[in-house]
């Protein structure tokens, strides 16, 4: 079975920035990912402000590129405004003609 | 604690063959399962089909040889018909003996 | 962009332990927590009674040293009583100050 390695980057955000999220993954050369509805509680940067309710969980497998700039992007117009957490895991993916 | 590596086998599929996937999951040597409902975007194969709707996201920590059996079984009866994603990880689990 | 590697701990239970197993996640000095609802089937340690049901799924980025502390507790109160998996998997952490 033909598998290569990528990035599966998972961001969690609150529910409202989603529809906004997903333009922002795909505008960065995303082309596909998987939302989730999902609810916890994580810490907002220096702050602790505390959140807890409706949340999404996005992933998307993209190459290292991609996740550059998608991380880029949640650092610049998220992080500052909005309770995100993301992080990034090595993935072995079949068909990965479908992620270049 | 005593750990040991496995694979972490994830499927992202549409809802519709939910059920037909478990059976195929199970038959392939799996001992357990995770299923949430998700929505999202992805390319299906060359044609690159857009498709976005009701998906499930199945999770399945296994062996490397029950995970080819079930990267296979996509490759031959899923990938031709139906949009599916599906990568693996590596993963460190508690009680490993459970999924030989 | 600066990243961490830190562990990314799962943990798939029956829907009914959410409460206190979130209670105990943050006792052993996990920051945040994302929980989604699931369904699933698995076997239940050495006996393999086999449950299918409502679950949820809860996931936590932490250090290693928190990650020990998690698995021992489900160890030691979740694995005689409840059907639990957990696993673990390296995560590469943007912000992880949050984590620490």
């Amino acid at each position: 079975m033909h598998t290569e390695e990528l990035l599966l980057v998972t961001i969690v955000a609150e529910a409202i920035v989603e529809h906004r999220l997903v333009r922002d993954v795909a505008a960065a050369g995303a082309r596909g990912w998987t939302v989730v509805d999902a609810r916890g509680q994580g810490s907002r940067g220096v702050r602790a402000d505390e959140f807890e309710g409706s949340n999404i969980r996005l992933e998307t497998l993209v190459t290292p590129q991609v996740a550059d700039r998608i991380l880029e992007v949640l650092a610049r117009d998220y992080f500052p405004r909005y309770a995100v957490v993301a992080w990034s895991t090595a993935a072995n993916v079949v068909r990965p003609e479908k992620y270049a």
